[in-house]
């Protein structure tokens, strides 16, 4: 997947395929909030997976029942690429995804 | 709450309260089937957050996207109590949950 | 446990208590560092649950192998209490201890 | 990496290159035993992420302070085959190592 940097037209294309990021200090951002610590970090070791499972980390701020997401890849002089938005993709599909089958 | 082993009338009441538990082997009994083995793992997280919080562990078994738990106290002889009836139903809130709230 | 700040002087001597805090924006921090994002994100969990146990959730953040941990009491109008000083002793000895009995 | 049953040959020298497996009902089995169920859950999530990795998952079983760890391949018919080999060396990699660098 592409390294490059986004323009700032296609990063403002790729938000309106997420839902709930925004582009902030150079980085696509979102805030989840739980109903508590134990769900907020439960959360984050499931969006781990998706990380490791994409060999491209996030930067993760927790307080309690929020889980702060930054995306920027480091090797791009940590601006957005690609790689970025399609890891908010997998971390919405997890969010959003009923954690349960059956 | 009381260590007193259930009776298998009290046992079979506790049942009718709960979702998709059953007993077998002295145990209260479920399987938890995900969509994968991601999802098995941050509810393992989520679920041991439960079973600190009521200082009472059970049996957990996974194997790929599946988790059982089984539920028996070990104070009480290995058999079933109001403990493990209350964990049980600890694990199908947060099993039921949604993850996330807003 | 109180809940009033300390002085300075009281946290200065409770850092003598600790290994690796300091004190900065009236927070207890300490950044840890790991071989690699998964063994950081097990130290979160690890973590987790000495802050339930305490009732008193830190701030963290993590960048692939790094967790930064903040203390501080919202109760306390965000200052530094004993509860911190507690939680930041927790987390040492889990940073610590051998993860492995036997 | 292949997928063929080992032979019996095969297993106990894979046995020797590992520390505290043993080979019972078809599978290379571990129990590993932590302080308490905190330390047992930070490892399982820990393995999780080498099982991940490797896209072979174990059977795991937890029981407060101990996991077990049975390994063998579904799509060999469940026996052990070189994959479970490796993912066993991983997982005493992961157990053995300090957690924590720095």
């Amino acid at each position: 997947m592409s390294r490059k940097p986004l323009t700032q037209e296609e990063i403002q294309e790729a938000l309106h395929t997420l839902s709930g990021w925004s582009f902030d200090s150079n980085s696509l951002v979102k805030q989840f909030i739980f109903s508590d610590f134990r769900e907020a970090i439960a959360f984050v070791v499931r969006l781990a997976f998706e990380a490791e499972a994409a060999n491209h980390h996030p930067e993760l701020t927790n307080v309690y029942n929020r889980v702060t997401v930054a995306l920027y890849t480091h090797d791009a002089g940590n601006r957005v690429t690609q790689r970025d938005v399609a890891l908010a993709g997998a971390i919405d599909r997890v969010a959003s995804g009923a954690r349960q089958r059956g």
